[in-house]
């Protein structure tokens, strides 16, 4: 029988579920919830799924895991509600901006021995999912370094950063996930750097908006992070993985393969520009795996555990560019 | 209101095709035909149409369009019995092998006023749109020089060489409309070589299985076409273009951007190798067009007379093969 | 000791062989002759070779070697004289235009049994050599088919035109001996197409500027090769060799590798443009290998026998161009 | 009048010196100094310089200029006799490997007025050079960002790392001065990260093999350095700049542009793996540049002043991986 979904939160998030429920054989969206009203309506036209209240959705026998893509601060609460609700819950990165809460809250999960899987989608994306299986492959040896480039084609309104708890907990949070997943060892240590460059706004704002990140592990492996709020010339998401036997990285993404030659030289198109388009197939792979781990009853990945060492790994970097200096990073 | 098919047809290609209806917003597949219960029933199942025989769609007051994917002896019968029938007909390539029949076909296809599209998926691969896209917008000046490098990944059984009508009619028909399509004038001249280099079945079958082509236009525009049945690295498709002001080309696609390095070099993966991956996104473009010309009371392209055309060049290849000369295209 | 040379015409290309001799360990230029005293002059000068007469290197004890490139329509003459002189003899492509002159001057240094290396460049162009090893090395099994883009970066005067035998006999002779090198086997046939798109005056002039061909061994293998005069994003040489297991090709050159990216895209200069920086090494490559296969008394490549054959290729590729039909070669 | 060099050393990176010198028009090379005799006299008889003593050079009347290739303890005292002698001084990174004598040193140099070129030769290098090129015509906007990737083919021996002051003072003060000269602003703050990966004797011997450096300017750009001694795919030195309005990068060298293709996938040769191999070109850019300046009268570059600063940065990171904090660069 179809894993059938319940959607909390219709915003355009929750949307790109929405659409990867419909699209993945096995599942079926049944309801959705959002305080606006033509929100919910939206999905439910497009859909086919009931627009309901939270808590009817909550409690809904023929709900069997919801899709939690609320604004952040309802995260945790709607965690801790659908897991002693008995419901599958995947939730989209992060748990909360405060790690005490986090922890509360995978205390209420375990608890409740509630299936958890938190939406870091990188994870997904072919490319890296690739990168992650050369490595398992032995390709390139025992892992040392860790390069990620992670750079989005636009700055967000200062309205939003304002809010956002820091470009570390809001956007770097993905590559300190895919650092861990890459390096097999959590780091122990980082360094963070980071400056207004792009939009003096973001700065007035008290954030920054390009950085510079280090994460060391006991062992010493190393992974540098490069980001930035802005690229000219698309969404630029790179990894590449060194090790003792060799490296291997993953390229960017774009539309076509075409390139026009001329006298000014050859010219291949920009980048795909939004994270939607660049990570659609992680989106849909991400809601797979997340049924598929259901299904045969095993531990999803990535964890709320997952969740929380991000977060930490965040609220270190934001530490370390206040003070200076290298931090430990407390799990 | 959603526009109506019916698929006539279940084999792989009419599965591709319903997948693509399927996924196409205000399109619907309501029926299913095929001498096969079991290939119409598969088709049935997976997408809600309904299975019917051809006589029942072909006179079905709920079905507006018909995707003719039957084998290809029953092309031109089919499109003029819904012609006829005041459906309007998407039809795979090709309409006959025989060009007197094709002919024929077109001719009750124009009294009958029936609005019908050629399945030249390639012209809708988003690569080759975007070469098509930059000729037209200037970004060469005038095209004069056309490359097309087309090789299958593995040659097809001896049988079903014996009953294709020859590569230059089966494969090649492809590039020769490619050619046409990016030359934007038609070719007046063919020449063509071919060898069986791949499979000594093929050859003692008495086909080629490897083959270049000449074509030129009165201008003195010159295409290029390079084929083969066997492509160890994958399913190879690619344009170059050259015109005054300079170059466009199209790569191969490939599954991911990862590249292995080590001390034997950098290594990417072998191409996309089948011609279902590979073109996903030129079949959902191309039934997305027929709607919108079908909608838009705009005449359909690929046309019926680009599909004579195609066949054309394919003849005229045959013959230059067989006498070693430069043959007229008789259109 | 090293090997004493004589340059024999100090024009452009002079230039070029006689830096590639100062640059050779084991090679010097001991005298220079030219029509013109002034390029004889700028030669010694910058190498300390002494002017002569044609005449007095052909005769000189301290000269152990000629390098011929003075106009084409001496170098059999030439030749023959260096032959009867016991020189060693490094031509200049063609030996002639005539192939009947071509011929009666390879009989005289084959009774002369005169080292003779035609200057074919591009077999020494180290991409192109590594085509070659990886063929020979087996990595794509059995050669099957070649193809061969060849471009100049802008057009020729008309007036140069006028004299040089044609595009087939003075770009193309080239790609005629590369794909032989390639193919392994001497093609048997050939057919040509060609226009005149690029300038209106070297159609005036009775020549072509755009050209395609088709070359055939008897085994049934194919070469195709893709001409133009003009090529706006630089002089574009790159070659693609299909075989049973595989493919090598090798790309074009630029000067550096750099790119840069913004909203208008990714952007690469410009290739090489101009066949002395892009065939560099292959000149010196070329020196060097002459040299060599002298100190080692080994037979000379590309020989006499090759530059009659690549002619052969022209020649019966100008009359397929006339007649319109596949012309056998003869040899 | 040509530019006569006299060389003190005559190890590898004389020889690529005198080679370099030999290549380029107006420049001699009049004589050669070494410890060892035959080192010596092994430059003597490929370049025709005389074998002198160190004294004699520096007091030679027909040595314009000196190249000090000596090993690194002795670049302090020998730059300071020839500043003395009223030589232009071209000396191999670094001064020395204390910059308390640096900073003596070029007190000296001061006072004596001597020009003085430091031996960065990546400066010189053309893909690096364009990049720099790039920026300064605008085409990136203000540079925000950079990133460089400098990992060595293969780690040195134990032995050497003992001696060679540490990695970052070692190996990294190259990319410390490319960071300088990409930023074009100094920076002001390091922090490091290293550890012993590749070879635990480089760890026994107290010095790192990996590691990872931030580096922050005063209105805060940042650069990121990635280190290795070990690529087994090649000689790794990549560079990218990121600007306000787009970014620009230059990518690793290869000797050939082949690629073969087969079912294992596309595989492109490894990089060029020897720093003589990968910065030929930029060694005699380099001995270019500076008889240029020394003709122009103009300032030299990289100067002294560069030299001390790298090593600046060299020390500061030192520091910051003793003590796992951001340290403020002396300069």
């Amino acid at each position: 029988m179809a894993l059938r979904f319940g959607l909390l939160g219709a915003g355009r998030i929750g949307k790109v579920h929405a659409g990867a429920v419909a699209a993945t054989p096995g599942a079926e969206l049944v309801a959705v919830a959002d305080a606006l009203p033509e929100a919910a309506a939206f999905i439910s036209k497009s859909s086919g799924a009931e627009v309901r209240t939270i808590d009817e959705i909550m409690n809904a026998k023929d709900v069997d895991a919801v899709l939690i893509t609320t604004p952040t601060d309802m995260h945790a609460d709607m965690i801790e509600q659908a897991a002693r609700a008995k419901k599958a819950i995947f939730c989209e990165k992060p748990v909360d901006l405060d790690i005490a809460r986090v922890r509360r809250c995978l205390d209420t999960v375990a608890r409740e021995k509630a299936p958890l899987m938190i939406g870091f989608n990188r994870r997904f994306d072919p490319n890296f999912m690739e990168v992650r299986a050369r490595i398992d492959a032995g390709q390139i040896g025992a892992v040392e370094m860790v390069s990620i480039t992670s750079r989005d084609s636009a700055p967000p309104p200062a309205s939003y950063v304002a809010r956002s708890g820091g470009m570390f907990r809001d956007m770097t949070i993905h590559d300190f996930d895919m650092a861990a997943f890459l390096l097999g060892e959590d780091p122990v240590k980082v360094f963070a750097v980071g400056s207004s460059l792009v939009d003096p706004e973001i700065g007035k704002a008290g954030d920054i908006d390009s950085g510079s990140v280090i994460l060391t592990t006991k062992s010493g492996k190393i992974a540098q992070i490069s980001n930035s709020r802005r690229a000219t010339y698309g969404y630029d998401q790179r990894i590449e993985v060194h090790g003792s036997k060799g490296m291997v990285h993953a390229e960017n993404m774009r539309a076509t393969t075409v390139e026009v030659a001329d006298a000014q030289g050859y010219r291949r198109e920009p980048l795909l520009d939004f994270f939607m388009t660049r990570y659609t197939q992680a989106y849909a792979n991400e809601i797979a795996a997340f049924i598929k781990a259901l299904d045969a009853g095993k531990p999803m990945h990535p964890s709320g555990e997952d969740g929380l060492k991000a977060l930490a790994m965040a609220d270190a970097a934001m530490l370390s560019l206040k003070e200076g200096r290298q931090v430990d990073i407390a799990y």
